[in-house]
């Protein structure tokens, strides 16, 4: 209260006998109250849900027998954008023979321009079902409009939020209403802190499923797309009990440097990795310069494995 | 089809006899190629609804006769947030008597913590509506919910879609379903670029009546909230017929230097000013540290005319 | 002293009888002791020579005559790059005859590659001096080595430091220990505290004879070069008694929207704006992208006069 | 040759009889000309000295034995500033017991604030020198003066640029002009191929022995100092055969996440690590808050061997 701090204030200063001067006193009393009103904020900050000073131990997202954020990595992979069903169930395949249990593939697609391909809807998250039934797979995929979480809870087994929706909190607030687990996407220039905020949302409706995910922020940087903030991994590990993947196809936009990106984040700590894998990205709909195809995605899997990142994740978190 | 291509490639390098190398030939053509296919995307860029190139003359939006996008800059002005009847006919009757017809006021506040004061909501709007019907004003009012278009036309004369919502691409479609006019600002970290195609997003939906909104960027400085992007105001005119605003408060989120910067927006071409004005800003629910109080708004109108910027908006642009 | 704080917050502690616990009385003490530090940083900063709380009254350079920071604006013009006599002299002529009496143009180059034109050295300060004394000038030239400032007094009228050696501590000495007046540009990522920082090292070693110039900062947006802080020039002006510049070249690196921008600058305040000006821009040895020809600067000046920014500026600093 | 290509455009232009119009003709033969010109651009970049494709093999630097660049990455550790012949003294024991052979530690210091603590100067490197040759390590330092090159070879082994000097060319030339092996630190928002540029201004003047250093970049992010681009590392090693370390430091400022950004680095395939330790952080005279104390430094020396990071570097590299 502006007015109360005011009058006390006044009379502080009346009453000032030294050593300090007016305009001290009345400046140090400004900081008092304004560290009182911080403490408070602290308060309310380590009472955030999401927060690891409410919550000590990780949250383990159960999807179907995956443990998510229990200290063993896990891969989400798929298309960009879901265009067919011979393209979907190519994808699955390959992931069923790497031992990768979640599929990632977008039906409805955020996307710049009004003109470009916008996904197929409802009838591409049943492709992507269709698919996971058929080789015992998690589907990931993003909802883009609050009225259609309880349809999409027929299909998915994990909403995604996208970046472009982090702030959109109609939509945050409808994925906390309901009980499917939640991947939410850092914003394209949300500093961690309104990650945190944006995840809160959706935990203090009651969907406590979920997932953060790094995937590179806007910079002036131009050999990247995006500027991959491996810093955010610790930090968010440390600060909340989420599980924290990093998307290491959106983050940085190249397919040079996935596999480096891919240990880089592991090292760090993250709990899980994204990327998007096309059976033929030279002609996908949407991000065609920044998928893999099948055959470097197996690549990309066997090196992973071999570099000790994957299996040795709990000495690794142990030791933070 | 870069199947295609790539025979052609084959082919012309194939029959390639000098002075080039066959690197060269093949990088020639490819850059030909690129070229064929820039020049679609430049012609596709040209057809935007929104683009200059489309519709040589300004787009003037009328708003119960007062018109936007004409030459004569206009003033929006009001709240944060709608927070009590008493507060809003206090700005209202301040904005009459100063000659300025639109009053903006929050009622769905996007907010960064799920804690924060959240907005009156339908409540907020019938509020703006009654000071509006009493002061003869034009209601401008952010909506967050593509479900509420309809609700929201009962009240407000101008829609306005949020800064964190410019990607929210399901709400775009609907601003763009609807006929009331909308204000769409440019998002915290957006591209002009992807300004203009959230603004096609509503116009390519029928409702061609859109103001843009340059509101400031996130960079680095810490001595502004956000960094006034001017140059926005002039490329935006030129790349687009619609009405271009500059939101002065919260482009900067300091009262100090609102003057300044209404001036220099002004300068600078702008069809329109926001800013944010509270009877008593110490105590607002939101944004109390920017908003300035009524007799401050007096002041910053006089100044405004007299500084001649707001009578000779017609010669500043025919000069252009 | 750290040391000493615990020991004193440790005896406050163990004293403390309540309301509030321990925890609360460490938090708060903590940040009273803080508040002092702050405190004392803030006395220092109030104390920095080139602070408006230093010195009310302006800083008003006079280069032979030609005032700056007295409320009446100027223009510096000229070449990117110094190239050749005739360059130098057809842009001295034009300058003479729109009555600008500052000629910028670079002698040393600070290039981004080492194999790009870097100027053509003390020979380039002799051509610039020569047009100057020709058509009675003013020379503003980058001097790019602490060693040379010796040397650049004999030919140079004002030092440009550039942006890319705001934060060369070693050259701002050495510009300090001279008496020619200094035009400091803004760094490409620098903070307006880390600029008046850069001012001060100028200063405190005896030259107060320093301009302060913006010039565009970096950011994502891509269809600028660097994005103009417009805030940036209210809140200098406001913050320090020295004249502000805004060069309206290089902050957006478009031709096409340097009038906007230069009256935008005006609005705001700015005691001056530089422009690049080349004989035939498309063969320039640098920046050849963004230099005006001459009949542009004739109609870019002839505008600029007719919009009231030149002639009234004493009325828009009185106002502020 | 604009006025050639003109010419050109023209003629072509008469001629055309289809299937294109003459804006189509014209605008493609603008893009080959342009792909003409992008071509010699290409050509040059590959002959940068730095570059990969010059020379594909790493760059090996020897520091009295220790390899930089060859697969087993190095620590460099030690004081932000120089202060006391103590101070060094009971840094260089440490790392002698860790095995770590490189020393770094500022006698120089090019600090924001002219009245902040500058560094002992040729003091400072003189004690660095004796700790050194006590301890049997090799001594990097910051050199801030294209003056000073010569009198510090006397003292140091490595020669580093930081990150405000990274576009002081001045600075870099002297650089290139001497034998001491250079380490050169990114510029606080200077892009990757601005970075490559900055390090050929040194090869290109004689000096080959040069290490880039990553360090952050600024970005909106307020929990870190700056934002660490790990992305840099892969990115770097592939576009040039010099080492490249990661300052874990200063790219975030924060001493909870030196382990996981020292692993993350690693495993993105970093040559070097690079971080500060101070016997006493508390009241050490610069960058107080994020230096680490010896205790700490043997703890994370230790968790950083048990990661498998630091020998199996070999098999990252080849894999890659």
């Amino acid at each position: 209260d502006p007015e109360r701090e005011k009058d006390m204030l006044d009379r502080i200063v009346k009453h000032n006998e030294g050593p300090f001067d007016d305009h001290t006193v009345r400046y140090l009393f400004k900081q008092i109250f304004k560290a009182s009103l911080d403490l408070q904020i602290e308060e309310q900050k380590k009472t955030l849900l999401v927060s690891r000073k409410k919550q000590a131990e990780n949250t383990v997202v159960d999807l179907k027998g995956t443990l998510v954020g229990n200290g063993t990595p896990v891969i989400v992979a798929g298309p960009c954008s879901v265009e067919s069903e011979e393209q979907v169930f190519a994808v699955a395949r390959s992931l069923k023979e790497q031992g990768v249990r979640l599929m990632r593939g977008g039906a409805f697609k955020p996307r710049t321009s009004p003109y470009d391909f916008q996904g197929l809807g409802e009838e591409g998250l049943k492709i992507l079902r269709r698919a996971a039934d058929e080789y015992d797979l998690i589907v990931v995929s993003e909802i883009v409009n609050p009225g259609d979480m309880e349809m999409a809870e027929q299909y998915v087994d994990v909403i995604q939020i996208g970046a472009r929706n982090m702030q959109n909190f109609e939509l945050l607030k409808a994925a906390g209403s309901v009980r499917t687990p939640v991947l939410l996407k850092r914003g394209l220039s949300a500093t961690m802190e309104e990650f945190l905020f944006a995840a809160e949302y959706i935990v203090s409706r009651g969907n406590t499923q979920v997932m953060l995910c790094e995937r590179g922020i806007r910079t002036y940087e131009k050999w990247t797309r995006n500027t991959l903030d491996i810093s955010a991994v610790p930090i968010l590990k440390n600060e909340s009990h989420l599980p924290v993947f990093v998307d290491i196809t959106h983050s940085t936009g190249r397919r040079d440097i996935l596999l480096p990106c891919a240990k880089a984040a592991l090292a760090a700590g993250a709990d899980g990795i994204m990327l998007e894998v096309h059976p033929n990205p030279a002609v996908a709909l949407s991000d065609a310069k920044q998928q893999i195809d099948i055959p470097s995605f197996e690549t990309f899997m066997k090196d992973l494995r071999a570099s000790n990142l994957m299996g040795n994740q709990e000495r690794v978190l142990e030791r933070k």
